[in-house]
This record gives structure tokens, C-alpha cells and sequence, in this order.
């Protein structure tokens, strides 16, 4: 199955068997002071800056978050995707939890964007799914449903059949619904991960369709986050993520020499560049 | 299904849903010319060096190989082996593809040691299973037989499938038998840790056993190995990998960090003990 997004210039592919494709984390003001700052005032210089290293370190897609407390999304959101659409030419991924901001940034985006994102619940289901029908967009849909996120692997796996059921009722392709299993920290509950990565190979082989993850969230509280993130990227590409959310100036790496063993990388070609190129 | 292997003072367990068990790949010759030239000299010293840093480093069991060109290994495996027992305490894997060296090694060991290995080989299935029934040892099983190692994932677990019967038809406990479905590097052949990563997870499946593999040979010939080792290794112990050949100093923190996300680690202990002492 095979997601197609675009820029005004550039189209980029997820699907099976292909190369794993990268969406770059980092604009996003949580955690991020600079960021926050520069954000609250207007000022969108660390935005395209970011944007820029990320997509010269190999980011395929941005996603575009500018939640802050402070911050009008609505108002926002729209401002910051044209300054990103201004800088790079990748496919952008419009991450907002309202979507009156996310119709805004849709109404200013050029070319097929993907929505970060539709969940489970009956309010998100109602009002997410009709502007992906109208703005012909992607969307991330979220396992996650107005009882929370599932600790169990069935329930995880009917949340994204419901969420995949209800798009295409409205007409919208399945391949335009990408699943995101979510993941909480091994820190707090050690079946965390284990739980996301059998939902993963479960939601490929039922639904068939491409599946992203924000990686990070495993490590969270635990030492060297790194080593923890790198482990689990690379088995949950093996079990069937092939999008994921991340910090690719750290990661990938990793999902390159994931893609190697996985005879994604014709005579490792992509992999051995990458290594000359010492990204 | 539980392997037990021990010392004459120390017990290691490889089962399912425990902790993933490293077995030291150091104590071999191959590509080292210092530990060479010390015993074709038939000096220790090296040898005894070499096994304390890999216990210290976290080894559970240590991989005894003299094989050189030079080397009676008939003479020589079992001195080395009384070395090391003299030197560590932990369990051993004696390493020769000669029988009569096995046999010579397995009279001096004290306790249950693994043999590495027996193949699919009419030869080797014919005087090695033998020497592990009489010993009482356990062995490794490599999916190689008379014409080769197989490039589809069917005929690996063919192989591996006779090896575990011609063993349990001469007495040998299943989980004696330890099976090896082998990687050749991913730079000449594209799916060839696939094909392995697909085999271990159907010989787990099918019967049950425990699985090793040397995992280093998947990145040979190509540029920053450690890198593709760290993938290989993760995505081989999500599917069923549990006791590696390793260089443990090096790759024990890919291991703790798989166990971590494979909810092997309870309340993440391990993890964080191991990166408190920085190793």
C-alpha cells in the first residue's frame, strides 16, 4: 500500500519495501526554550533554521508543531508552515490537536500534506476526518480512544480499524490513513514497547497499511536515551513502522543500517553515502 | 524450553522470556595476529588477558576457538580450555570443527559445556552428536549441510529441523540442541540477514529451541560495522535471537537495550545498573 504526499515541487512515497521514510521531530516547541521564545514573539528565524538542518541531515517530511500555552494556534500554525514552505521543499506533516488550526494551515499549504493527526475518539473522528475528505489530505490516526491509550494489544487493534472504517465511509483511500501505535516509556511499564511493536505487525498484517511512531517516548526518564531508541527503531521498522516521527540528525543511522538489514538498500548503496557523507 | 550450561562452580540459563545470554567471541584466533603468534608459542598469557576483560565486560559464557593453520588444536583446545577455567568461572562453548579436538576438550572441562558445532554435514552429524550424548554437553546447531548454507529461508529450517531429530533420536534432549541459522554479509547479498531473521523466527516457532548466531559476519566488507551489527543484533533478538556470539564489550549495550523494550528487564534494573558502570 502505497501514501503519496507532496510539496508544491516534491513527491514523497511510503510504502512497502521501500527505503524508511524520515518525518523530522523537531519543529516543535515542547521541551525547547529558544524555540518557544522566538515562537511567542513572531519571530520564525529558528523555525526555517531548524528546518533546514533537518532537511539537509535527510528529514523525507517535516512535521510542523507549534503548541505552546502562549500561542494562538489558529493564527500560528498557518504562519509557521508558510515560513517552512518558504525554506525547504519537503512535504510538511500539519501536527495539531485543534482542528480549527490544522483547517487553517491546510487552507495556506501547497501540494498533499499529512495531518498529525485523527485518534480514536468520537470528537476527533467528527471533525478531523471531513477536512482530510475536502483539503485531499493524509492522515495520522492515533490508537488512542476517549478511554485513553489501551494498554493491550487488541484493543489498540481495533481503535485503528475503527479509525480506518469511518475514513473510508467518508471516501477518503486507505492508503491515505497511516496508523500510529503510540508508545510510553519501559521506564513506567515494562510491556510498553512490546505491546506498540505487536500492534504494529498486527495493524500491517490486518490493514495493510503504513504505520509511522513517535520513537522517542520509550526512553523517556531512562539514561542514554539513545541506546534505548536505537534498539527499538530498529524492531519496530522490522515489524512494520515505516515512517517514523524523529530527531533524524540522531536516528538516522540507525534506520539506515535498519534498511540494510532489511534488503531495502540495493548493494547498500543509500547506506554506504550516507557513511561518506558522515550523516 | 530451558538450556542449562555450567562451570564447575556457575549455572547458565538460555530460555525463553529470560535475558538475553552473551556468549564472548574474543578467544579466537582468526584476524588476530598478537593471540596468533602467543599460541603458536604456547603462551597463555593473551588467552587468560582476554577472557577476564570479556567476563568483566559482562560475558555469561565465553567461546574457546584456537584454529589456526599452524595449531594441532587436538593438543591445544584443551589447554586453553584448562586455562581459562583456571582463569574464569564462567560456563564455556568449546569451538573446533574437528571432533577429535571437541572430545579432547570435553575431557578436561569440568561441568556442562556448550559444543560449537555440529552441522547438517552426513559427517558431522555421524561424530559429533555422539560425543554430546556421551559428555552429557549441549550443542550448536548450524543450518549448513553437504551442499552448503542455504539461501531460502525453507531449506535453514529443513536443516535445522534434522539436526534437532538425529539428536533426539540418539537421546539428546531437545533443548540440548541450540540452533545457528548463520548471516553472510548483507554487502554481497542483499536479503541474506533477512533470510536469517525470517529462519529464526520459523525455527522458534516450529520447535521451540534457542537460537545463537555470530552476528558480526552481516556487516563484513562494509564501513562502520558496529552500526549495522547494533540493527542486525536488535531485530535478531525481537525475533527469537537469545543467546549471541558476540564482541561484548562492544555490543552488550545493544543486548541490555533490546531486553529493555522486549520487557526482559524488569523495572529497567539491568539497564541502568549496566550504565551506572559505564559498560
Amino acid at each position: 500500500m502505497k501514501t503519496r504526499l507532496c510539496s508544491a515541487t516534491k513527491e514523497v512515497i511510503i510504502g512497502d519495501e521501500l527505503p524508511t521514510v524520515l518525518i523530522g521531530e523537531r519543529i516543535n516547541p515542547t521541551g525547547k526554550k529558544r524555540m518557544t521564545a522566538a515562537l511567542e514573539a513572531g519571530d520564525l528565524e529558528v523555525v526555517r533554521k531548524e528546518a533546514l538542518a533537518q532537511v539537509e541531515a535527510g528529514a523525507d517530511i517535516l512535521d510542523v508543531n507549534v503548541a505552546t500555552a502562549m500561542i494562538d494556534e489558529v493564527v500560528m500554525l498557518p504562519k509557521v508552515v508558510q515560513a517552512v514552505m518558504d525554506t525547504v521543499d519537503v512535504p510538511l506533516c500539519l501536527d495539531s490537536s485543534k482542528p480549527e488550526a490544522l483547517e487553517a494551515a491546510l487552507k495556506v499549504y501547497k501540494g498533499k500534506p499529512l495531518i498529525n493527526s485523527v485518534t480514536g475518539q468520537k470528537d476527533s473522528l467528527r471533525r478531523v476526518l471531513p477536512l482530510i475528505k475536502e483539503y485531499k489530505a493524509a492522515v495520522i490516526g492515533m490508537t488512542v480512544d476517549d478511554e485513553g491509550i489501551p494498554n493491550d494489544v487488541e484493543r489498540r487493534v481495533a481503535i485503528a480499524h475503527k479509525i480506518v472504517e469511518r475514513a473510508e465511509k467518508l471516501g477518503i483511500a486507505r492508503e491515505d490513513v497511516i496508523i500510529d501505535c503510540v508508545t510510553m516509556t519501559v521506564g513506567a511499564d515494562a510491556r510498553s514497547a512490546l505491546v506498540t511493536i505487536e500492534s504494529i505487525r498486527r495493524i500491517r498484517e490486518e490493514l495493510g497499511v503504513n504505520i509511522t511512531l513517535g520513537a522517542s517516548n520509550v526512553s523517556f526518564g531512562l539514561p542514554n536515551r539513545d541506546l534505548i531508541n536505537s534498539a527499538f527503531l530498529a524492531i519496530a521498522i522490522a515489524a512494520g513502522l515505516n515512517c517514523p516521527v524523529i530527531n533524524v540528525v540522531k536516528m538516522r543511522p540507525t534506520v539506515l543500517a535498519a534498511d540494510l538489514v532489511l534488503a531495502r538498500d540495493k548493494n547498500a548503496m543509500r547506506y554506504i553515502k550516507a557513511q561518506r557523507q558522515g550523516r
